[in-house]
Formats: structure tokens, C-alpha cells, sequence
């Protein structure tokens, strides 16, 4: 990635929006920075993630740019795009770190100005905790990251967003249209938080806490989650959820059917699937 | 634990019988065994975890022993004792491993003769695997152990049992009456692998694995079971565990009518329950 002379722009310092700020920096790039909040770009520059950066009126920012990552949820995104999306130049790369995707791609590609390319992705690395102090302890060594091309994006442009991903260090790099991705995140990761946060609200356990061993803690430990972020990702992917869910509930269902049953044979069989299917999963 | 003039027996080697009789043996104990199988038979003894044992005709060993463990599923167990308890003999403390309480505990009291005392356990620590020959891998060191006294048992014979799992080094030993154990592992446990078998079987979704991160990982490594003993602790449970899918159940198409209505407020209320609750956890 010889980027040297060109010049980042981070908007939005929270968890990710900060770790790439940092990483890049420490890269040797040059990295502004914008948040709304003037503890988060003390904390920004006081441990060199960004070289300087605003709060506000930051529109030279903008026409300094050519590399931007917006580091912001998908409403605030979009807004964001339509107030500020004309003041990037033409030449400019801009990527997102959004984990839902229909909703944000194209209407950010048909709102920035001819000449600017938004390449989206997905970095799968999120965590319990949010907010630039949390940063460094996001390890994106392990993880997916996700971009999803529509036909307005360039080979260029493509190019540029998967050498971002390699400089950030992400374990596997892959494409997928939004469409799939939006599918793909409402089963691997919503679901499965959408289950943790039930499992949690269906009663007050408290008591039971002392007896809890590796699988319940295993299965709730994502019930700790940010509640602005996930209520935005769960809203913007309902349709997606919401099947997911109903396909959920009618397994969970077939097996309650079998119980009340007490058909031995038929619980025996949905745990043979599942330990195929899941060891399946372990050899990948 | 001053009990090396005691003759153990372990019936029924397999994943937790085998390392009962693997650590007794370790600490100095006479330790004998009976199983249905000769190669497992062969391995205990091969690898010390027995002095010796039989697969048939061993009521001699019964007749010798006067602390027993009965390593068998439910269903086993209750046959087992209908067929041998009667070649016991008085003085003798007997326990078990059971992960279901109420279907064994009394009936098993009542058909031993008088003078052996049955005091019912729980180690909590499955794992995945089963058979002797994975036994080593098997930590109480971070486990719960539960005792599930009833009127019928005496002081010293719940001493008893407290002092084996501490010889055994359990991290936590703890009473229940047999209804709060069922009632208990029907959420922690049994409601958390009906929730993993479910997500498992309810798609085929091979073709995701290679996007799945920490959250799907940890949701359904508990997908991988033993079919034959979960089968067992479901059906033997089942009021309990219907109970708790019906709740969970309520819990989860709470948050997809919240998803519904495009409920932003309602669903990040959950999310702040769901938070607080397994925050708390954590302390514990």
C-alpha cells in the first residue's frame, strides 16, 4: 500500500473509527480526524491516532482528504453523507465501517458528488465496549473483514479497500454484494445477539448466577452490547432478522414438539444434525 | 477425607466415572470398577484408574465395596439399582452423576436396602466428548458441584459426599433440594443447548461458516452433544425445560414484535436489560 501522499480522513473517532486511525498513524500515514466530541479528539491527538482534526466547522478537512473512512453509525452516516458528502473531492476513496449494508450503500453512492467512490465494508470485529478509550483493545487479526461492491464501484476503488483491510491486518478479506452480506450478518451475528438478549430478558436469574458454568456464559456473554449501535443494526436489517428469527423459533418449536412427545428418537436426531452440522463448522 | 480403609467402586466408566476413578486412584484409594465394555475395562486398568474390576458376574465387587459411585445415565441407573442394589451392603454411601434429580433421587432411595444410604450429586462439568478414554480432560477445578439431599439422607452421609468432591477439587459444592436442581439446570443448561441444537438445525448453513466470528462460535459450541444422554436429561426434565422454552420463547417474540413495529425505544430497553443482567454476572 504506497499511500504515503495521501492524506486520511476519519470521521467518527468511536471504537473502529479510532483503531483505524491509530493503526494508519502508526503506519506513517498522515490521519486527520472529526468527531463531536472534544474529549475524544483530545484523547485522539494526545495519543497520536490523528496528526490534527475538529469538532466542527471542518470543512477544509473535507477538501484535504482523498482517503475517507466514516466511522459512524448508518443513520448518522447517511445524514452525514447528505450534509457534508459535496465538500470531498473528486479522486476520493471512501469506505465505511457499517455492519449492515442495503440501507447505507447506494444511497451514500448516489448521494457523494461525481468522481467520489464509496467502496463499503464490513470490519467483523466488534466488541462489548465502544468509545475511543476501548480501541486498542480491537483485535482485527482474527476477523472477517467484508466488502460489499455494487456496480457503481471501480476495480480501482475495489483495490483500494481490500489494501486497507491487509494494512489494518485482518485475517480474511472477502466480497460479497450487500444484498448477501445483509443475509449473511442477520444469521451469524444478529440472531445470534437477538438470542443472547432474550435469553437474558425472559427472567430474572440473578440468583442463579453461582451455577452458571461455560455454556450459559458462552451463550450470553453478547448480551453485554451497546444498545444505540445494535438497535440501528437490528432496524436497518428487520426484513433479514425477522426470518431469521421465525426459521429459529420453528426449530426451537420442533424440538419443544418432540419433548411434549417424548419422542426419544426425534431429539436424538435433531442432536445428531446439530453436532454434524457444528463440527462441520469447527474444521473450517 | 481419612477413607483409605474404604473399597471404591465405580459402575459405569465413562467420561466422569473414569475420572472419579482416575483421581481416587491418584490419591492413594482402593478403587474398583465394573463396566459393560471390555475395552474399556482393559484402558482403566491399563492406565491405573481401577485396581480391578469386571464387565459381569461382580457382585463380589459389591459385596466388597462400601462407597460407590454410579457413573450411568438416568434410565441405566434406575435399572441398575432395581437389578444389583439389593448385593450392597449396609454402611455403604453411594452417589451419583446425574444431571437430572427428581426422577432419580427418591426412587433410587427406596430401592436400596436399609442401611445404604444414596446421596444424590451432580459434578457440573460435561463437555463435548464422552468415554473413558477422555476422562483426563475433564476439569472440576472450575466446576460446580451440587448435592441434592432429601429427608432420607443422614449428616454423615452428606459429609460424605462434600468430602469426595472435594477430594475430587470441585471449585463450588452446594446444596439444592432435587426440585431447585432441576428447576436450575433447566435454564442454565438445558434451555442453553436446546438454544444452540435449535440454531443449528434450523438452516443449513455450511455455507456461512467461514464468515462466523467469536458470538456464533460461542453460541453453539454446546451444539456438539452426546445424543443419547442429552435425550436422556431432556426427557427426565421436561416440565422443567418446556417451561423455560416458553419463556425464552416469549422473551425472543417480544423482541421481534418490537422489531415489528420499528420499535427504536423498545428495543434498546432490552438491550440495556440484557446488559445490566449479564454485567452483573460477571461480578459474580
Amino acid at each position: 500500500m504506497k499511500q504515503h501522499d495521501h492524506t486520511w480522513l476519519i470521521v467518527g473517532l468511536g471504537l473502529l473509527g479510532g483503531r483505524y486511525a491509530q493503526i494508519l498513524s502508526a503506519r506513517g500515514y498522515t490521519v486527520l480526524g472529526i468527531t463531536r466530541s472534544a474529549d475524544t479528539l483530545q484523547y485522539a491527538l494526545d495519543h497520536g491516532y490523528i496528526a490534527a482534526g475538529k469538532t466542527g466547522d471542518f470543512t477544509d478537512l473535507l477538501e484535504k482528504a482523498d482517503r475517507v473512512v466514516l466511522g459512524l453509525y448508518p443513520t448518522t452516516l447517511l445524514s452525514w453523507v447528505r450534509e457534508y458528502g459535496r465538500y470531498l473531492r473528486p479522486g476520493t476513496f471512501v469506505t465505511d465501517v457499517c455492519g449492515v449494508k442495503r440501507g447505507v450503500v447506494e444511497p451514500v453512492q448516489a448521494l457523494l458528488p461525481a468522481g467520489v467512490e464509496f467502496i463499503a465494508s464490513h470490519p467483523m470485529a466488534g466488541r462489548e465496549t465502544s468509545g475511543i478509550a476501548h480501541c486498542a483493545e480491537v483485535r482485527f487479526t482474527d476477523a472477517n473483514f467484508i466488502i460489499t461492491p455494487t456496480p457503481a464501484n471501480t476495480p480501482a476503488g475495489i483495490a483500494w479497500c481490500r489494501a486497507l483491510a491487509e494494512t489494518l491486518g485482518f485475517a480474511r478479506i472477502s466480497e460479497l454484494s450487500p444484498a448477501a452480506h445483509d443475509r449473511m450478518i442477520g444469521y451469524v451475528s444478529q440472531l445470534c445477539h437477538a438470542i443472547a438478549v432474550s435469553l437474558m430478558c425472559a427472567s430474572d436469574n440473578s440468583e442463579l448466577a453461582m451455577y452458571t458454568g461455560d455454556s450459559f456464559r458462552d451463550l450470553t456473554r453478547i448480551a453485554r452490547i451497546n444498545d444505540k449501535m445494535w438497535a440501528e443494526l437490528f432496524l436497518w436489517n428487520k426484513d433479514n432478522l425477522i426470518d431469521e428469527i421465525e426459521l429459529f423459533s420453528g426449530a426451537l418449536q420442533d424440538l419443544k414438539d418432540r419433548l411434549v412427545a417424548g419422542d426419544r428418537a426425534g431429539l436424538e436426531e435433531m442432536f445428531r444434525l446439530s453436532t454434524a452440522r457444528r463440527a462441520a463448522f469447527d474444521e473450517t
